[in-house]
């Protein structure tokens, strides 16, 4: 059964952001942002960076092993003898959803696959062919309490990230195993293994809006707290919509994003048109190096860190959110709030973890820093930043 | 963070059941019950069913799989560096429950491990030589939701059972790796994979009491209704203390498990002393034979379902639960309320899951029964049995 009321969003027939389909081009895989920095496009120091990142830090190190270890499970033999399902694609859709949920996955969605959100190459440069009809989106919670104690850019930033991703790609990998066993072709799409992209994806099944992060689906009830796994697949079932939860309003007011990103790649202006589609044009580059580079911590999700929308489930909370659904009047008095309340601060006494850095050599050191947190105001947090990181 | 609030649980120096270490003999892992079916100690029927109890229905087919698949992430070379830890055991042992909870464990305990928990020989007849000193039990709900739905031994029972056994392997598998990287050995023991016994372990840690079930353990937020993976380790840690939240007096008066278990294999009568410990004698030849062999389901979970600490979190439960830990004196009441309220009657319209029978040639088929369920009185149900069952 659903964690979050995912039945109460307000559906819409189209995405809230301008989607031009004929227009869309397809991705090569080895054009993402790791991929480029893997690859040396951005010199030695971030191509050995991009390779120590996973061993970096132990607790990430542990989590992006099981990721790894996942690669097998993504998709095998479909069995010869199809299952005596439910004739309509409603209940099946249902009963998937509902496997999904005992899983453990926080929130579900399904749409058709879009053509467009197929990677057209793969990172060896082989063109994919991936023709499933469907995709299942499995959304897991980078975890609250975590979120609450962070900084953003510290040790714990890509334990949080791979916590999402293991363990939505477990539950992907068992989803679509199921799948399979029915009798029709499924496959896991999780952490380092994909073939497809996963906003479009996220979109169209309804989890969420593209937002000011760049190509960063919110959600309404984790914002942008999440990661997730995709499952492809013939399996028939009935698709869910796009929502619209006031997110498109609520970024173009808010901004708190772009203010706080320590490596300034979130843009303070309007949507553009890219590729085909509307978004608000984030750079991978200077996001990917932050990331990278980050030396006082190990990858960085500031964004996801101060984002208004992430949020616990509370009833102050859902009823702002349910505010900003209904209209956007109040957005601004909101964004004001949020910042006059410091929601987003760190709370290092709810800090858990320990400040560990693995060497190159396997040999640790303590950080003698963990990740940089400026004030709410553009201009003081771009000065921070210079002066701490010395650029 | 803990879900539950086990820091508010009544902890004691010795377990509530009588443990005489110096008599207890370690258990061969051969000797269980499913092992002993596999290996043709019960004919070959029971020899056959045990094979194909994992393939029998999809749902638990691709649950036990991922289990399996999990297999050599369990164990693995030690860092040579010790990480920089916090000198106090207290500080460890609270930093590997939160990334246990982190990882989103339901209940983690730490014990030292006993010795007599370790089997002393395993599978292919070896003797298992495991000396670490501690125990973390990491505990995953089988899905309240689904065991509100579930007759116990129908369709659903084996997958509510590897839904614990792979979640908390992942978790435990996870929790060893990193527990490596910190420079200290560390094994996952979970579903499949076992050098240790569970119920001595979950004791010790404090998880639960011995029950009238037999070797299972009950827990006081979940009842019988989890199934737990262990990470043995060196790791310095603080141990937490056996708990006492009144089960002894309550298991003596209650008897629901006994009366409801469709294989006749739980005791009407008290506890006895066997092999140096104290339990409820269950028997393991009829339970076993009733989950592999059970024609209308697979697996069996009834003494789960009906178990009256098989409940949700809720204000109600949370108080019986508070006053039971208090004093016996009410328990006899309790029982009979949950008889009157039909607390663990199955809720047929909450059931989510499809009845799909996979036949050792692959094909399927939709099974014409779905577990059986009998009233409270224990000469009605066990009549019931014998005319169901033919026996």
């Amino acid at each position: 059964m659903a964690v979050y009321p995912v039945d109460s969003l307000k559906r819409v027939d189209q995405p809230t952001t301008l989607i031009n389909e004929a227009q869309i081009q397809r991705i090569d895989e080895r054009r993402s942002g790791f991929n480029r920095a893997a690859l040396g496009e951005w010199g030695a120091y971030l191509q050995n960076e991009r390779h120590h990142f996973i061993a970096k830090e132990p607790l990430s190190a542990a989590l992006t092993k099981m990721d790894l270890y996942l690669k097998d499970f993504r998709d095998g033999p479909v069995s010869s003898s199809k299952a005596p399902l439910p004739e309509d694609p409603v209940s099946i859709a249902r009963h998937i959803k509902e496997f999904a949920y005992f899983l453990r996955a926080d929130i579900v969605g399904i749409c058709e696959l879009p053509r467009y959100a197929v990677y057209s190459h793969d990172m060896e440069g082989e063109p994919i062919d991936l023709d499933h009809k469907y995709a299942i989106a499995v959304v897991i919670d980078q975890d609250w309490k975590t979120a609450e104690a962070t900084v953003g850019n510290d040790w714990i930033s890509n334990a949080m990230s791979f916590l999402g991703y293991s363990t939505s790609g477990f539950i992907a990998s068992v989803l679509a195993d199921y799948i399979r066993r029915l009798g029709y072709p499924a496959r896991a799409h999780h952490g380092f293994f994909h073939e497809v992209l996963e906003p479009p994806i996220l979109v169209q099944a309804g989890i969420g809006e593209m937002s000011r992060i760049g190509d960063i689906v919110v959600n309404p009830f984790l914002g942008p707290r999440f990661k997730s796994a995709i499952v492809t697949t013939d399996l028939p079932m009935v698709t869910d919509k796009p929502i619209d939860f006031g997110l498109q309003d609520f970024c173009s007011k808010c901004k708190l994003c772009a203010q706080h990103c320590p490596g300034r790649a979130i843009s303070f202006g309007d949507k553009v048109l890219y590729n085909g589609y509307e978004r608000w044009p984030a750079d991978a580059e200077r996001c990917t190096k932050q990331r990278i580079g980050n030396q006082a911590g190990v990858g960085c999700g500031v964004c996801i860190k101060v984002c208004p929308w992430n949020k616990p489930f509370k009833p102050l909370h859902r009823f702002t959110r349910w505010t900003i659904g209904k209209t956007p009047l109040f957005n601004s008095l909101f964004v004001r709030g949020e910042k006059l309340l410091r929601y987003g601060m760190p709370k290092p006494e709810k800090k858990w973890w320990l400040d560990l850095e693995t060497l190159e050599d396997g040999s640790f050191v303590v950080p003698s820093r963990a990740g940089h947190w400026g004030n709410n105001e553009p201009e003081d947090r771009q000065t921070r930043n210079v002066d701490e990181d010395g650029e």
